[in-house]
């Protein structure tokens, strides 16, 4: 497997990605490469420094580079050349298996629209976040790459999903819940209430009905669906809520009861770890015709090495095989 | 002052109500009076175990009642007589200065807009509800009355809201931001993009940009606007979020560090009594020619007190005076 990273975009130094792809080597297989796309001077000197880094990872020059805040469609335009486009363009080509990213990611999404295509039957892509929670893992889709849905999209997102949860995680028949305001069916915006009309007619989701904000933590769905601008909300909410949380708890117990600040520092970065990012690795971009591991811009060499091992784990389990053999059988459901 | 409360509508028994009611009392001042609307029997029951409760309470009986679950609009209709409809009409008709509801929150808000009327110049009422941080409070509007927006509506919120939260808060000149999915400009759905134009040139508003759901916990505005849905989410997903890094917490330090946990349960529930929505009683429903105080479903005794409190300072801050007179300043610049 040929695995590309996108050495440039992130919101930490290049040296972060270069680190990452160093530590993925015990994730490889025999004659696996990761191809570390950007600058070639930088990259190598970073890499310099490390052993026998040529058996397993190979530099492929770019010299433009889509910033983390360009609109991304105007940049991607503009910088044919940059090490986003290449690395999407080398997977169409058939010189890599997977590519990964924290940089730019709405340019990222659209480079790869571009570039691979949308598997056979999707409509659009979204990206899937899986969040661990006391009660398991709940898989997110979509948090931000298609904020203009239809109820056509929803619907496949709760179908892909399911598909990569069930791989991933080893969830059984993952659980749907659509996030909207309200568990009765009359709640919700039109996009949620046309999207309901869909999921709850279809034998190939086990559906169970809306669901709201509370229930990513109350153990009652697997995979929840929203727009990607709920989605990127959420995401970004429950980012900055977890630290909010332990400020706050923090705060409470430095004055009444100092002796107890340590325990919950500790408890704390616990929770933080499972919260964390560079945990999970990266989210891929479900519907396109590749693998595409989008990272949290502030990625560490550990998120990067992580996101390495997503996509292996995407490529093993046949994912994308398994989505289009699905919306196959859909359609010919839907012209019967 | 004369304030109405929907004696029927709420999760919680009936008796919640009856008992805010009268720890309101030390609330009033002379001549004020709690004025419960809903089944005169059962109301009168609770009542009969407190002393001289006739010197601040009065039971107005409404025979019928509008389930929490039930389709809003049809209820009004089908319920002409409950206590909802009853609660608003009479404070149209001068015979209440505001009404609190635990009900159905789309019947509330409905019933408040076909009794009440719409504010001079308010498109939409919004629910504007004030999250304590620890950088301070934060007022989100609108979370739950309209959830198909346009850009004009955010606009308003964002005025309407930084009124609210400069009287009952004390902030100066509010900073408000636009809740999307980046803080760059082009960042967000079409109704972002809307509203953000409408936002940056207006000089009655302390706009700082777009915001994401991070900045919630992060000190970086006053007002954060969004439509209904979002809004409605992300009120939601706080409630839920809490619970579920204090349980994370509690499940790492029970099994390695057991003397711990009593400290941590402190801590929680301290954080968990500022989270909780009976401390701060109520969200007004912003935009109504009224005081329209909506409180959670789950609201105890606390809660409906804590919601009487809210009415008097809205009353006191003569909230609605000044979102009429802004709003036709408006009307005037842009007639100009």
């Amino acid at each position: 497997m040929r695995i590309g990273i996108d050495a440039m975009g992130g919101d930490r130094p290049l040296a972060e990605r270069v680190l990452g792809a160093l530590a993925a080597r015990e994730l490889l297989s025999e004659g696996d490469r990761v191809v570390l796309v950007g600058d070639e001077d930088q990259i190598r000197r970073h890499l310099a420094e490390a052993e026998s880094w040529e058996r397993f990872i190979e530099v492929h020059h770019a010299d433009q580079t889509v910033g983390m805040h360009e609109v991304p469609v105007e940049a991607l335009r503009a910088k044919p050349r940059s090490s986003l486009a290449i690395v999407t363009r080398m997977q169409r080509d058939g010189e890599l298996d997977a590519c990964i990213s924290a940089g730019n990611t709405g340019a990222f999404v659209a480079a790869a629209q571009m570039a691979l295509r949308r598997l056979r039957g999707a409509h659009r892509p979204g990206i899937a976040i899986v969040t661990p929670t006391y009660h398991g893992p709940v898989a997110i889709c979509d948090v931000g790459a298609n904020v203009n849905c239809r109820p056509q999209h929803l619907y496949q997102y709760a179908l892909m999903a399911s598909i990569y949860v069930n791989a991933i995680c080893g969830i059984e028949r993952p659980r749907v819940g659509l996030l909207s305001i309200g568990e009765e069916e009359g709640k919700g915006n039109e996009l949620v209430k046309g999207a309901l009309d869909l999921l709850k007619t279809s034998p190939a989701i086990r559906f169970i009905g809306n669901v709201e904000g509370r229930d990513v933590f109350r153990g009652t769905c697997d995979v929840m669906v929203c727009d990607g601008f709920v989605g990127n909300v959420v995401l970004k909410l429950m980012e900055g809520m977890a630290e909010g949380v332990i400020q706050g708890m923090l705060g409470e117990l430095k004055e009444s009861m100092p002796e107890h600040v340590e325990a919950i520092r500790y408890a704390a970065e616990a929770i933080m770890a499972k919260y964390d990012f560079n945990e999970y690795g990266g989210a891929p971009l479900l519907g396109v015709r590749g693998i595409c591991i989008i990272c949290h811009g502030a990625s560490d060499r550990r998120g990067v090495k992580n996101a390495v091992r997503v996509a292996i784990e995407f490529a093993k389990c046949q994912i994308n095989e398994r989505i289009t053999s699905l919306l196959s059988q859909e359609q010919r459901v839907s012209d019967a």
